[in-house]
């Protein structure tokens, strides 16, 4: 049995998310389909998250478990290889072969989320279904100083979809920005971990301090209050992409990786 | 009468080009159907060039000629509420009132293109359809060497389409730059007109340079050759993109221009 964490990138446009669903595309079954292709066997696909319907990934970590019967292919020879049986929206960046006992979930150590707002009155063709999109001008300068106060550890409650069964709600925000470059606002979120919607709820509430309409003390207590009816909206699906995930490096990792990956 | 002068950019992927042509949606006529439900009366369209199928502008000039039936909106509201009217891959910029003999063709001075080309080993998902992809790595900066030679006034017959009828293939080049960012290349080049597919020969043709089969004395040779046969390949269409087009300030023009566009 071998294991093969790969790195992978997608639109995510046209699928129902990571996860496979009946009756509906998912990455998840497009990488299964391209690895049993290639590998010649059955081979099971662990994600390291659920992306929702329309997230896109920068960079998105699963892993192959291939059995004993599969093709022998060197990792440096996979992410070529495997993008040849895979749709135009998705593909391998990088190959690597792992220990066996690698889980891409719950091995991460943390994730990096970006959320792109577009605040130009005119629409963007090239980035259509790419970024979310804000009516009126939002003030980044607010944006990026509201941003600090969900940095450190903290419950996390009034930045989770209503109706989520997660009984622990507290996450450690490692960093959270908000930066311009002409009519894009980039909110950038990294943590050890995120509840359902959160960051999402976060590019919401953030955008309502882009409109002057809540400050950083607002966040503070909003975080305290522990109330979801207090944050700002969901914002949509199309914004959104999982920028990096983050591992500690293992001995043993290291030690079960091909000389050239 | 009226007439209105739009600056447009739009994904070309999906089009058979600018022109409108029997059985295959064309830039033009999504143009002309959503200014006429946004004036409510018969309008004519005109453009700067005939893009191909799957070209892309970043800017894109287009005229409205307004029947004295038509709405009277003022031009600084037509970009968005023409865009209500648009397809997500087609947008208006920019609309101001020009004076009746306008050509957005015969009075433009010239225009730049850029021509987008990867030469990473994998697939970018997000620029599918958006760039070319070249197999082998590219010298950019031999490139940017040779590119220097197309620049001046030169019969550019060679880095014409085979089969073209125009007979005068004198045309100016003013500026022809290959740079690098990341594995993504970018050629741009200006000039006060383009023969049928010539930017595309030309993008061809530094391909060659940057794969070290031909150099800057190469190109100026080929030039001379007038010879289609020694020029590159013709380029993918999914790598270029209108990028400008120039015209000279007339007094008139301003004259008749709104106040506030």
């Amino acid at each position: 049995m071998k294991k093969i964490k790969l790195d992978i990138c997608y639109v995510g446009t046209a699928y129902c998310g990571w996860q496979v669903q009946p009756n509906a595309p998912s990455i998840q079954a497009m990488i299964q389909n391209a690895a049993e292709k290639l590998f010649g066997a059955p081979c099971a696909v662990t994600g390291c998250s659920r992306t929702d319907s329309g997230v896109h990934a920068r960079s998105f970590i699963c892993a192959l478990t291939l059995t004993d019967g599969a093709n022998n292919i060197p990792a440096h020879k996979i992410p070529i290889a495997m993008n040849i049986h895979l749709p135009d929206d998705i593909a391998v960046k990088t190959a690597e072969e792992v220990h066996a006992e690698f889980h891409p979930r719950y091995d991460a150590t943390g994730k990096e989320y970006i959320y792109l707002i577009s605040d130009s009155p005119l629409r963007d063709p090239f980035m259509h279904g790419r970024c979310a999109r804000s009516a009126c001008r939002l003030d980044h300068e607010r944006m990026a100083e509201a941003a600090k106060a969900f940095v450190g550890t903290h419950d996390f409650a009034a930045f989770m979809a209503a109706g989520s069964k997660i009984t622990d709600s507290v996450r450690q925000i490692y960093d959270c920005r908000a930066e311009r470059s002409a009519d894009m606002i980039t909110i950038t979120v990294s943590g050890n971990g995120f509840l359902y919607n959160m960051v999402r709820i976060i590019a919401g509430t953030l955008c309502e301090v882009g409109r002057g309409k809540l400050d950083y003390n607002d966040i503070t207590a909003i975080i305290d209050s522990k109330d979801r009816s207090l944050a700002g909206n969901t914002m949509p699906a199309e914004g959104l992409y999982l920028n990096r995930v983050f591992y500690q490096r293992k001995e043993s990792e290291a030690d079960a990786q091909s000389p050239r990956s």
